[in-house]
């Protein structure tokens, strides 16, 4: 039986001091930050990062989509290449965590392995991704989803946000509009903040996410006929806003009568004219359906897709699908969410598994690589808000855990079956 | 049995003059006219019409609300005043008739009696009232309501368009902020088109309005939880907009079950945050219930307000009422409509009774004199816009009966019930 290798940790104070650093970009002075993708605060943090990677031997490069990649060759050109990553973007208001500990929690942790080992077997990239959360410019995901082939980068660059700026005209503007190849790594890694307080409940400081919802986003177009609310008789209304309604109940319905976990909104309504005393004569519904499985996912779509004609017809309106933006259903690489519980068990950490239901640019990148989201708890499960908080010491826990898998996965040259082998 | 009256009649030309005359203020040079209440167009039209007033004669009068009047005395001091008028603000290019037919066909029709007339036994006033259409200035019928005492003069001065200009402020800038006291009439006419194909289908060339709708202008507060749309399981979420869909349809089915005549519509919803990923913790409702019979309205009120409760629950939010205008449902005087009804058929033309839902000034003016709005077709139906069109042979029908009413009305020395049984 071999000896027991002792684990690496994470360089506590460093993680401090970078999450400490990358809050104040965008800092709304009440704990959280405002640092929409691409705008000044999310490019001072950038810049700020950039240069931080630069003076610690990083390479930085940039790709066409603007994600933000510093590489270390610790073994040689030809040694396997991990990659390790989060996002600097922030929602609105949103709190300063969510993405940057992922980033930061990368560099920490490859900083504080390099440093104790005498020769490393792989080599390492931080990502920042561009756009993860979508908020600015839809959808979600953006940079990541082109880096893995999911999305064209044309059509990426040509995303507007509201006031009509495109992608590719904020990453001119911003400086991050890249002509670097992306790196190609053999696997992926990332460190989150929960989203959700069922870690807290079960206690738990540790959790791999075994599988990625997946979500079809849709976007109903409800055509009605505009007229005056007064004198139009009611049997003659075409009233776009009362089939937004049945459409809007009908997916709940679905929710509640589906026979395996399924989650529906419709938290967007687009009306027009929108006036008090003007039968709507369009309403736009962006709709979402999410479900762990895709048999599910499929289910809901179809049931959706059947049920569409006569909820709207019930207004004497018609109902069209305009689009469909899907994100299937999967699961994240079992060996590196067995490698997290390894870790977590020898760092005598309270473990159990999650799912991801909201989206992480791991999920993107895990259609392409081996990829695994590691969580850590979020206080009161409190995500995209000033009050998002997770303490020093399970950010630190989570920097341990993460550290020591790069250790495993590079004692054992990138092989996640021998990653898991030799430490069994 | 006495020898019948010989009727009197409009003079059309002078119908016809006043009528192009008047649409050139505002005029789009598609038909229409752009003339909204206390514009520079509107301005220039009352500027004219005041002018006219004058060399004609009459006295014109102008009250703290800026409505404008014309008073002309055939009768001496202590005789009944007859009051007839519409107004001459349009809707945002809107059309040539609306409103400023009923202004023209007063004055034409009092000028056409008296010149036919030896001993007029009346005196008669021209009403032009300040923001009828309150498509500038909510709410509309705002000259007329403070006119008669349905709202608070200061309050009306203190209303706002979207630039943040003020009634009071637009009534000083336009010279009509005037400190004369309004005319007190013994009652009220208002020609008016129709603004719906029921006459035209009809074939009807008259019609007197029985009733005005009331109605209810309900404001809705739906209060959710904002959550992300992702992790927050079904059975927690707190979903404004589900809840608006629950009343939404509510309020339609209330009007399908009603047991007599009650329109509803939810024609504006102000979603918050409305971000497709978000579930929506807000969502004010503008509701409108309208009934022809009062009962019918308070009995959709108490059903909505019993109703309410449990729909919110439905989506684990609570609905609040946070306003309700209410427009009292009522009729108009019999006797003015019966008089409509002998003109019409001794003019041999066909002639039906409606109810009319929008609002007209006269609505309000019922509320403390005997009124009658009288209806002439309008093609199509159309209404506030530039193809708004009544032709001419109509405007003098509708003329005609005026003014015979005029006659009939002053010969019987404003006594209506005398009017009616002396011309039966």
């Amino acid at each position: 039986m071999p000896e027991t290798p002792s684990l690496a940790r994470i360089d506590a104070d460093l993680l401090n001091q970078l999450m400490e650093k990358v809050s104040e970009f965008g800092s709304t002075g009440d704990g959280g930050v405002d640092r929409p993708v691409l705008t000044d605060a999310h490019k001072a943090a950038r810049d700020w990062f950039r240069a931080e990677l630069t003076a610690r031997g990083y390479t930085v490069l940039v790709d066409a989509i603007g994600n933000l990649f510093g590489r270390i060759d610790l073994a040689g050109p030809d040694a396997p290449l991990v990659m390790i990553g989060s996002h600097l973007d922030s929602q609105p208001k949103g709190g300063r965590f969510d993405g940057a500990y992922g980033v930061m929690a990368a560099l920490a942790a490859v900083e504080s392995f390099r440093k104790g080992t005498e020769a490393p077997r792989c080599n390492y990239v931080i990502a920042d991704w561009m756009n993860e959360e979508g908020a600015r410019f839809q959808p979600s995901l953006l940079g990541s989803s082109v880096f893995a082939g999911l999305l064209d980068l044309d059509w990426a660059l040509a995303r507007r946000d509201r006031d009509g700026k495109s992608v590719g005209e904020e990453l001119v503007r911003t400086g991050y509009k890249g002509t670097d190849a992306a790196p190609r790594p053999d696997l992926y890694l990332e460190i989150h903040i929960e989203g959700d307080s069922k870690m807290e409940t079960a206690g738990a400081r540790i959790a791999p996410f075994l599988r990625h919802w997946g979500a079809l986003k849709v976007r109903i177009e409800v055509t009605g006929e505009q007229n005056h609310t007064g004198p139009t008789p009611m049997e003659d209304r075409k009233d776009a806003v009362l089939g937004a309604a049945h459409i809007i109940a009908e997916l709940r319905r679905l929710a509640d009568v589906a026979e395996d976990t399924l989650f529906t909104s419709v938290a967007r309504v687009d009306i027009s004219p929108n006036s008090p005393n003007i039968v709507p004569g369009k309403a736009i519904l962006f709709c979402e359906l999410r479900a762990p499985e895709q048999a599910m996912l499929d289910w809901s779509e179809a049931s959706l897709r059947a049920a569409l004609p006569e909820l709207a017809a019930r207004a004497r309106t018609t109902a069209e699908i305009v689009s469909v933006d899907r994100r299937p259903a999967g699961k994240f690489d079992p060996r590196l969410a067995m490698l997290t519980e390894r870790a977590a068990d020898d760092f005598g950490l309270p473990k159990m598994q999650l799912d991801t239901i909201g989206g992480h640019d791991a999920v993107a990148v895990n259609a392409i690589l081996p990829a695994l989201v590691i969580a850590v708890p979020s206080v009161g499960g409190v995500i995209h808000r000033n009050d998002e908080y997770t303490s020093p010491e399970d950010l630190a826990a989570g920097g341990d855990v993460l550290t020591d898998m790069v250790r495993r996965i590079d004692r054992a040259g990138g092989d996640l079956d021998l990653a898991l082998g030799a430490n069994a």
